[in-house]
């Protein structure tokens, strides 16, 4: 009678490719990235055929279109999946560089080592490009990646996982140090979040039920954000014009992405001018307003704001208005009901533009910009994994430095402790 | 009827200290830092006097003895930690400063901003001394802390805790930005480690067990190592003479530390000359030693190891000795029984010690040098709170640096996302 292997065993043998990756030079694992990018295009039939099979099975479960919409692949979508990988593979070797190093006065030499983080667990959910572009940016920073994708996306990642392994292998890298588990249960995710000897470092992305549920069963640490509860502050004197563009563009460019507008706090001596412009442009482009009752009488078409309108993420084309009597103000009602995700003003003033930078909490802060740039592509980092409202280890958008950590290298001649 | 306070409301108010603290100047911090150290020199008496309280009780209950010595405070440990405030207070400001600061092709100026963590809870035992240490670096970074001492030193610090509070306020900080909770019981612990959405981050500091009951009842992220189960090889034509001063004083310079020497694993091409005189070092120092078969005929006066004394913190004038085949074979013992704490070569040959420092898995790693170095002050850190066996956050001694954070900051000129 043979007996399934059991989940602790697989993450086991997950964990014993950490030494064999942990060793591999950077152009090893570019190789791996290169010929993964190639799989995916000479494997696109199969690979689209395998995600009608899901989309028609969402289609009659009744899915949302939304969802759907993040599920389905297409030529063009594998075709950017592909050409990001490339550009994965072409991005600096994050691993191997010695920061800090320093000789002390006792003649002992100190640096620290960029290496990988070890084994990472990410939960997602539909989205069957995210399951690539994570295992990517883990293999790229040498870490060993167990993803556990969505169960609408299951044919679709199934067939995608054969393609992961046979990449590592023909890098000459261990196959396994890449896996998927689309079978894989609830339970089987509790249990899976519960194997702290193992695995270094959950990473969740999906919408606030997951990552709560994953937050709340994890005994390993978790690097996540809830919710995104975006504000942009426009300040007294600032450039009606330009705050205009960026609180339409950050509101409608996509609302149901985390780092889009959801509460614009308007300087109370700007409303009687702004507020008709903004409020104008907001329902020409279809987005809702509610109000605090001093900015309705400047808003024509808005209604009053309930108390729980502040601090939430609608997801859609709504979005809060406050009018406030200064900048402190304003921070306090950052601090109150802002989710340490992304917070921006629109000032002339360079003296209230540091102050905000310093003091608005959250993982992005930004001067005269759009809260839709808070993403790694758009801030320099190549390729982002998540951005995470936690302030431990990584605070804003997570690059491929944020998948490794450092250690002490210590060189001495016979350096003894007195 | 008047009712007690709740822990829950009192953490609420100390995270209310933090935009003060935040936006406070390194100047400021430090005049806090220096009024303590004057304080605490004012006060000896009453301190010392506290210090006798507790120390009696202690003999009372019949502590162990080695705990009674971290409990007891004298005048010479009194003027060492004044002196380590004012080192502290004379630091570099670890906050302020922006990073990987660049322009981007869009315009668009991206920097990341170090920032404070925000709350720390410090879960200690006995030493009084870590007490005012651990307070000190957190308000030099900026942050608040909250400490539960060990409740063998209730009468010592509650003596200090008006000290802090006085330090701060008289240099326009709030009183209350570092806590001392002397009175928590072990339920109060608990329902402290349960208040994630005041408190950052925490660190417990002591025994493995205090270590284990934190990581086991936290909800919120814990910095923390359970043991230091350190290597040190000595590879195949290392110098004797110098491994033999190494290894001793690994072994025996603090025996009861985390990072003394545990297990000293032999190249076997150097076991006939090199046990010998390790062996009987080691024993003229009183250190039991018990060996793998293969070592037991060079080691006169040792005893044949368990299994178990493999991986195992003697924490006590104890050592094991295995001889291995090659470096390969060092690592991959290290790899089974290592705690990632610190790991230790002694050799020639620079390829091997390029090697070890890449592939021995521990947050320090050393090359000719005593494990015993692997102190936030031997490393030129300046300053200590503790030493994380967790790869997140922080990996190794944990000085300034490791209680901040960055945030993204981002200046544009009305950039939009398109």
């Amino acid at each position: 009678m043979t007996k399934k292997k059991s989940l602790s065993d697989t993450v086991a043998q997950i964990a014993q490719t950490l030494p064999a990756l942990g060793a591999s030079s950077g152009l090893i694992r570019n190789q791996a990235l290169r010929g993964l990018a190639e799989l995916i295009e000479r494997s696109q039939v199969e690979l689209l055929k395998a995600n009608e099979e899901d989309l028609s099975q969402a289609r009659k479960n009744k899915l949302p279109e939304a969802l759907i919409d993040r599920l389905a692949l297409s030529q063009t979508r594998l075709s950017q999946l592909v050409a990001g990988l490339r550009e994965t593979a072409s991005l600096p070797d994050p691993l191997g560089a010695i920061e800090d190093y320093q000789t002390l006065p006792s003649g002992l030499s100190v640096g620290r080592l960029r290496i990988p983080l070890g084994l990472i667990a990410f939960i997602c959910e539909a989205r069957p490009g995210a399951v690539a572009e994570a295992a990517a940016m883990a293999l790229k920073s040498g870490n060993a990646i167990i993803v556990k994708p969505g169960k609408e996306a299951k044919a679709t990642t199934t067939a995608l996982a054969p393609l992961l392994a046979e990449a590592l292998e023909s890098a000459g890298l261990p196959g396994m140090a890449v896996t998927l588990l689309p079978e894989l249960t609830h339970d089987g995710l509790k249990e899976l979040l519960s194997l702290n000897q193992y695995i270094d470092l959950v990473i969740p992305r999906g919408g606030e039920n997951l990552i709560r549920f994953v937050d709340e069963n994890s005994r390993i640490p978790v690097l996540r954000h809830f919710k995104g509860v975006c504000h942009m502050y426009v300040d007294e004197g600032a450039d009606h014009q330009m705050a205009l563009e960026l609180a339409v563009n950050a509101k409608v460019n996509r609302p149901g992405t985390c780092n889009a507008l959801e509460c614009l706090l308007v300087h109370q001596k700007e409303a009687s001018k702004f507020l008709p412009l903004v409020g104008a442009a907001m329902i020409s482009q279809g987005v809702k307003i509610v109000s605090c009752s001093e900015a309705l009488p400047y808003l024509p078409g808005a209604t009053k704001a309930k108390p729980d309108d502040f601090g939430r993420e609608f997801l859609g084309p709504k979005i809060a208005v406050q009018l406030v009597a200064d900048l402190d103000e304003a921070l306090a009602h950052i601090r109150k009901y802002g989710s340490r995700h992304t917070e921006a003003i629109v000032t002339r003033d360079h003296k209230r533009a540091q102050i905000f930078l310093k003091n608005a909490d959250a993982g992005c802060v930004l001067v005269n910009a759009s809260t839709r740039l808070n993403d790694g592509g758009c801030l320099g980092l190549g390729a982002e994994i998540g951005i995470s409202t936690t302030k431990l280890h990584a605070y804003g958008p997570m690059g491929l430095r944020e998948l490794t950590t450092t250690k002490f290298v210590v060189q001495g001649d016979g350096h003894l402790r007195h």
